[in-house]
């Protein structure tokens, strides 16, 4: 079961104020703790016990000013004052194709997406290439091209990298990882911590279509739909949204752990609420049907094309308008907004005036989706 | 085998002029091609066979001006053109502990040094995990622990992150890639290009330490011997030697494939001879017993704290005074000079007076190394 996790609310369209408010919000301010002896793949969803793993492990030992748990771009300083952001993302996608492109592609648009959601024009990437012995060259070449492909339609170049070959049996086909770098303008500055109660969440698409193209392609489920991944480069349309909307407060894409674990993690680090709309999410019918069929809540289904956004209130309608504009935001919408209670909560708001709290994923329903 | 191959030279200590020449430079000159169809171990080594395959697929698809040959860091301008180093490493090493250090310490060190090697001055790490389901979450702390150790030893700071879990027998516990970013200071300039005749070769301690540890470490072998990985971060030898010789003109760090193979790469792209004498080569003792009784040229071997440095002969005095002074220089030597004929060749000149062709590294005797 990956539906929102436990507690459901039912308090209708405005929150009761007092004790369990404070009870809920004091649970959601928990950090998810690390109770497991070894890695599971629950670990690598992005979900909670991702969350866990890199709290406990990585968080704790590398415990500095720029390391935001793990998993978004830092922000880093040069002597100069100039700002740069570094990100990095290993891609274990199986199938190495699915409907809609390929590990090449995932592996340049989710680092050019993650430096895009911190504000950085994305420049420069590094590829690290785990090859199992025996891949076939041309398959391999074939991935190389979507790379080259993706990187040249985001405007980046791929400088550096590296190749190591593990025996038959010791990886699996091929594992990439790559690095970005890009220069952050002057006066951008994007953060959690700008949040602000009022402010409005858009969304610059439809959700799910990634996480169940590559599901679907697995061709594990006796389902057949005809689902493409929505994998893409968001930069040119962050900077769309920048430029119309330049007092935006915070950017993410939405990839493992979905829309619904995202606005979690926003939820807590800005420690405000996130109010979300059903009805203007948009789904695809496909992928809304898959979803339904599977028992999987495309809230917590991975995206890689997507971003969402807070962002100031009277800059929302001009956001929107420009989002519009652009192919890759034609179904852009505000689907929430920010509250100051209960803090640290993400609710959704249904179409019928009821309400229920959005948890982080618990659990890992679609491994390796990218 | 993976003595140099084939072509042994015997002309004594001059080189006779005309057509034999003509004929071995160009040989050297011809990359290497790819003729597999499939990935095999020997395309991860680091010396010919990952050339081919570099050449072929990635060079190939990615070709801009900063990519040289997929495994170096490249150098960056940014818009207010500071100078940046970006460069990345795949860590696949088995056993993931070994006399001397572990996984842990070649991913910083690994990065640490090809940043080092372009002159940045290594600042920022990314490190992303791929995790076997079933990886005792106490190992990962430990490595975690031990990149903790290395990167504060080292100076650097890991900014970032990415963990991804993949089902067991999908990989073979634990890979680590690590990206670096680090500035490069103004009037540093580094390049294969800039090398000239009469150059002095330098290297900055003893060869093959970190390849036969670990290939001892697995135990495969029916032998025994008390040998440490060197595995250390370089960047501060570096600042030493370019304090003491500003005019170096060229850095690189013999890990895959090997002091052989390295200077192999910059006889080719700088289009001139190197020439080294097997005298001045320290090799520890256990190292080149092992060497010995395995039929492993040290030339091949992989190393982790040492690098390679062509120098203006003026300074090599100056610079080899300094490397003394520091603990991780030693044993620096002058090994070699840099010749104009024969050009894109390595040629070792033994104690006696004979010399011998050194080719790139054919085969991968050591797999899994770094």
């Amino acid at each position: 079961m990956n539906r929102s996790v436990g507690d459901y609310l039912d308090a209708g369209p405005g929150f009761a104020e007092g004790e369990v408010i404070e009870r809920i919000e004091a649970f959601r301010r928990r950090r998810p703790r690390l109770r497991d002896d070894i890695v599971t793949l629950a670990h690598g969803a992005g979900g909670k016990a991702s969350a866990a793993l890199v709290d406990a492990v990585f968080v704790e030992a590398f415990r500095n000013p720029q390391l935001e748990s793990l998993g978004d771009g830092a922000v880093v300083a040069l002597p100069s004052g100039e700002r740069l952001a570094l990100s990095t993302d290993s891609f274990v996608v199986q199938p190495l194709r699915f409907p809609g492109g390929s590990i090449g592609h995932l592996a340049i648009h989710g680092t050019v997406n993650d430096l895009a959601m911190t504000g950085a024009i994305p420049s420069w990437i590094s590829a690290a290439f785990v090859l199992e012995e025996g891949f076939p060259i041309d398959e391999l070449k074939e991935i190389v091209a979507d790379m080259a492909d993706a990187a040249a339609g985001a405007g980046v170049a791929i400088v550096t990298g590296d190749t190591k070959v593990v025996p038959k049996g010791a990886a699996d086909g091929l594992f990439i990882t790559t690095a970005g770098v890009g220069a952050i303008p002057v006066g951008r500055e994007l953060s959690a911590a700008s949040v602000r109660p009022g402010d409005k969440v858009l969304l610059s698409g439809s959700i799910g279509d990634h996480g169940m193209a590559v599901m679907l392609a697995r061709g594990d489920l006796e389902l057949e739909a005809d689902i493409h991944s929505d994998t893409a480069a968001v930069s040119e349309l962050v900077e769309v949204l920048l430029a119309a909307a330049p007092a935006t407060r915070w950017l993410r894409d939405p990839t493992r752990g979905g829309v619904g674990t995202v606005c979690n993690e926003l939820a807590r680090s800005a420690n405000v609420g996130i109010v979300l709309d059903e009805e203007p999410l948009v789904v695809q019918p496909m992928v809304a049907g898959a979803c339904e069929m599977l028992g999987i809540d495309p809230l917590y289904v991975a995206n890689e094309g997507k971003f969402l956004a807070v962002v100031a209130p009277d800059e929302a309608g001009a956001a929107l308008a420009a989002l519009h504009a652009h192919p890759l935001g034609a179904e852009a919408a505000e689907v929430g907004e920010v509250t100051e209670q209960p803090a640290a909560t993400v609710v959704l708001r249904t179409p019928f005036g009821g309400t229920r709290i959005v948890d982080m994923l618990v659990g890992d329903p679609l491994p390796r989706i990218c």
